[in-house]
């Protein structure tokens, strides 16, 4: 499996010697435009670069792809994280026809969560879920679209844990917020393409204070895989300009209630507490004080 | 299937003058005490209603059910709506072993969205999604976790429509942010178990105002279903405390993507501007600016 | 029992023909001047009006109280929590002349903060300081325009103390931030005209926790000072349907420089850190990297 | 041209043998008040010094400036923009007396409002109220602590006029929501000291598109005058690390409540739905339905 853009280049670097006369112009072309290459077909390749459509296709199985798609995927893949919202508004994928592509992004989301099931470390999960639990105070810190997750992963886990902030933009700054770590503590980290500087370069400050580092993101070309501890992942779905956030939140979910089967006990008297006061103050549908 | 708590006391009260003696006592403890049946064994059942525990496992067969244990589990998917916080700890599904636990979490998210795709209503979905676009504003109201999901519907709608306001509660009532709702006005509301309250009497508020409702939720029980014009329904997933609002998002998804499909050409140029103001303001990793 | 401003005016009014020319003169003037008129004396309501104290005073049988200091809490309670917005529109004061409305808000925020240069309780604002500083954590809770001041203070304590926590309206409820109090702890409840109902329910929900309550307020007839364990007051000014804050905000800051003055070394080396960072991430005007 | 406060104090230093007896006296003052001074003519600052105007002015020629008003305003630049927190903290103004303090503080915010009754520009105050009438939306955008200005701001024109949006930090940057502004709409940008630069670069952004741009901030020095198209001044208060926003709302107060005069009919009615909305759900103390 290839796994990020650097590997690829360097296989195409490391097999360019061995490469025949044509093979190499696609090569260069592709290290040059793997941008644009990523959403050429075959034939097209060929045109642009002078070459037959059968040497671009021998090319991806010198490579070891069984075939062009596959490079083109692997390709696509890669570069998703430096894709400009105009070029993603702008691919090939179609969504035009309603029931089709509903149906699509649904699958696609389900697809994820599986990939999900299938890949997590379960060592690596008891660690997060350990760390947490021994931390003095929890931080939670996912900017743009993550900040979703960030604020759902704050609601749940403040009724749980003693001292949970979550930390985004607002009257202060997320640097402020995060000025008093120690190394008692811990920052969840959620990031996704196209990964916010603003949290990545935050984390680099708090792991420099000491402060554990767990990293929730969708894969190993993330940038937050160098700086956290520990790190999760759950792949996000890009279609459109939308980065669908479901497995990352089914993550989540796994999380939460990994937490609470730890605190149960300790929690349910809040609880209690809390059933009260919502009955008291009628929070919620259908329990009406008489 | 029985599928909610209107159908199952219906079935009771259909098949009530075939029911035995015994079978009637059941039944009509049933009706009146739901919630707590939901909680009961056969034999407490029995015990309680002066009858032997088979002839409780007689009647679940004649309500069509394998067993009691069925059910059972009927009443509790039910009841979910009213069940507190309390209760819910202490509920017998076992998440302790960690791996078993974490896999159940996430494949019943699957399930959630497998049930999405298989029961959604795509001359309703095109309701809403042309609804929206005429729409000369459009309000997102969700309040608690659901919250989360309106933060991200309306991050997302923010950069499509020109007139989006997430309604959350803040320095503001969310009366006095829905005021001036009008007839011309769409209000998409997110509401999932336990209700809020709030959520409801607003929605009610808006809708009297002549304004269309747009409804998220869970299933026909929700009460949200009797106040919006469209609803469309992805279920959410109660384990523990934590109602998963996983399918649902992947719902807030396909919504987002059919909408932008619509508004793609004229957004495009939007798009551009904002590329260039991320990349002058360096708000993406790996595209600093030289 | 007088219940609301609506019922005094009509009885002013339903009594009038019957009022010596001397009480006439004096309900004049409380019909259009009822918010200062609350808070004067019996003989400097004489004096404004020209008539004797003993006038004043009879007016106040007149019209059923015992004595002039019924008749002047009845006004107090009237104008601070039941006059409506709608009231408050249609009030006498003329702000219709620019200029001199213009002249006449600022003059009314400067006097609202010599009254609370005047009236300062040094001894209660000593405790105040001492409580916050011995405080494991500092919750600060204001609801509806309250919230800016919240934000206010909460931005600067912020920076100087460890553990600080504004306690808004949001996805999670004032009560479950307000969960974990314990007698180690402070909670500064700000509450203005028309003082929020949620507000003072909370206080009263964490001083029966055993938590410090610190209450800053409007005046003596606030709900919050029988909540309390200190409360500093600073007037707000009413104007149309606005509640000035302003004589409030003075009052915050000489708190945030009385706690300022006492960490100054501590917090020094936090500001070296920020100043780095804000430099780093080139935050403010006028500094930019070269 | 001198850069920073650390060049003029060593200017001053490194000169200070070879100063006049006179001159002597000048350069302590300014060292040790330079914050005042800034604010000062050169003929106040000869009375306060008992100096003569004269001597100021060749004092200001000896240092290498041209005349005082160089001086002065170099003076200005420094002290506004470019004094860190950690400089600020060390300031020589002296808090420790807590009673003195107090008042200190207290008074400076009321000389302050006094400040922007005497110098108030009431045309330009009609022009700032017409075009925020005539505005299709209204956009707010105030960052660190002005955000707690710029809330306030938006909590008041938001029950006012039909469509007013805050712009702060969170989960969309604060370009995403500026995007749709038109020629039609006016930004109201708050900026005080140390001027945030993201304030400042988009309400660059938004002149730009040709949209108006209301400025409200502290002094001619301050960098929004040369964006905004209307300023209105109200001076901060700089005390420690705290920059006093007081004089500032008041000044807000002022324009909320000349905007409330000319739509005071038409917001009656809205006024009338949210008290009983308010009555209805039991927001405010006291009126606890039956």
């Amino acid at each position: 499996m290839i796994e990020d853009k650097k590997d690829l280049i360097n296989i195409i670097q490391n097999n360019f010697e061995e490469l025949s006369k044509g093979q190499k112009l696609i090569a260069k072309y592709i290290i040059s435009h793997y941008d644009k290459a990523a959403f050429m077909t075959a034939a097209r390749i060929g045109e642009v670069v002078g070459v037959s459509e059968s040497t671009v296709v021998r090319f991806a199985n010198v490579l070891g792809y069984s075939g062009y798609p596959n490079l083109q995927k692997a390709l696509q893949e890669l570069i998703k994280n430096k894709l400009t919202t105009v070029q993603r508004l702008s691919m090939s994928d179609d969504y035009s026809n309603r029931h089709i592509g509903l149906k699509k992004v649904l699958k696609k989301d389900m697809e994820n969560i599986r990939d999900t099931i299938d890949n997590i470390d379960l060592d690596m999960f008891e660690e997060v879920v350990s760390s947490i639990l021994k931390a003095k105070r929890v931080y939670i810190l996912g900017l743009r679209s993550s900040n979703a997750l960030a604020a759902y992963l704050g609601f749940y886990l403040g009724v749980m844990l003693d001292d949970v902030k979550v930390v985004s933009l607002g009257i202060s700054d997320i640097f402020e917020q995060l000025l008093r770590v120690t190394e008692d503590d811990v920052v969840i980290g959620i990031s996704y393409p196209r990964y916010s500087k603003k949290t990545l370069d935050a984390l680099r400050y708090v792991k420099d204070q000491g402060c554990k580092v767990i990293g929730i993101t969708d894969s190993q070309v993330s940038p937050i895989t160098s700086i956290a501890d520990y790190t999760l992942f759950a792949k996000s779905n890009m279609v459109l300009f939308v980065d669908s956030l479901v497995a990352p939140m089914s993550l989540l979910n796994t999380l939460i209630i990994a937490i609470g089967m730890q605190v149960k006990n300790e929690i349910a008297e809040y609880f209690k507490e809390l059933e009260n006061i919502w009955e008291e103050y009628n929070i919620y549908d259908g329990k009406d004080k008489k």
